[in-house]
C-alpha cells in the first residue's frame, strides 16, 4: 500500500515526511546515525523483510539521503553512509530519541550520546540560536512566510 | 494494513515510532503544534480521510499525547490539546520542519517561528547543553547502557 505523497503541501514538514516519513526509514536512518553501513546490519538489527529494507534503501538513495559505495569489487558489495543532507536529519533521530527516553517508560536511556573527541556525555537541548533559551522555555508561534 | 509494532525493541527512537511513527500522526502532530484543535481544522488543512482521522486521534489520546477537551455540550464537541507529553513532542516536528526547510528545495522557509512573548523570531539550533557547541559541530557517537 502506497501511502499518499505530501509533496504538494507547502509545508518543510510534509517535504521531509514524504522522504522519511515511513517508520522503516526512520528506523534504517536511526541505524545509519549509530553506525550501520551494511545490508546485513540493518536487517540484523531492525528483523525487517529483505525486499521492504532493499526498497527503502533505494529510496534514500534516490532522495540524496544515503549513498551507496562499493566496499568489495568481486562479487561487488556495498556500503551506505549518509550524505551532508543524511548527517543533517541526524536531529530529527535525536529528537525522536530523547522523546522516547523521556516519555516510554524507561528507568534509564537504553543509549547515550557521547562526544567521540572528548569522550564526555553529551545532553542534546533545543536552543534558540540567538538567545540560548531552551525551545521548551518559551512560547512558540507559527506564521506563515506569505 | 497495521505495521509491525515497535514496541519490543530497547529502543526509545523505535517507542517514539510506535506511538507516533505514522506519516499521518506526525502531520496531525504538527497541526496541534501550529494550535489547530478540532475535527475540521486538521481534516482541512490535511484532505485525510475521516475515519483515518478518527483513528489517528484515538491513538493519541490513548497514548496520553493529547487530550480531548469538550467545547459545546448540547451536541457535545470536543477540541483537541497537546499534554505535557504531547508539547514535548515539538522538538521532534521542530526538527523535521527545519531538515525540510534546508533540503526540500524552497527558496524561503513557507513558516517561520516567532517568540510570542518578545515577537522576534527564533532559530532552533540542538546544542549540548553543558557547552552550548551546536551538535552538528561535535563527532556524536552512541553507546548502549548495558
Amino acid at each position: 500500500m502506497r501511502r499518499a505523497s505530501f509533496a504538494d503541501m507547502h509545508c518543510s514538514v510534509a517535504r521531509a515526511l514524504d522522504v522519511v516519513g515511513d517508520p522503516w526509514t526512520l528506523l534504517v536512518m536511526r541505524d545509519l546515525f549509530r553506525g550501520h553501513h551494511r545490508f546485513e546490519e540493518f536487517h540484523n538489527s531492525l528483523g525487517i523483510a529483505r525486499n521492504t529494507l532493499t526498497s527503502r534503501l533505494n529510496t534514500l538513495v534516490a532522495e540524496g539521503v544515503v549513498e551507496r559505495r562499493e566496499y568489495q569489487a568481486r562479487p561487488p558489495r556495498f556500503e551506505y553512509h549518509l550524505t551532508t543532507k543524511g548527517r543533517a536529519f541526524n536531529g530529527v533521530v535525536i529528537a525522536l530519541m530523547k522523546w522516547g527516553d523521556e516519555w516510554s517508560g524507561f528507568d534509564e536511556p537504553p543509549v547515550h550520546l557521547i562526544d567521540d573527541d572528548t569522550g564526555k556525555p553529551i545532553d542534546p537541548v533545543l536552543v534558540d540560536r540567538r538567545t540560548g533559551t531552551p525551545l521548551t522555555e518559551l512560547r512558540v508561534r507559527t506564521v506563515a512566510s506569505d
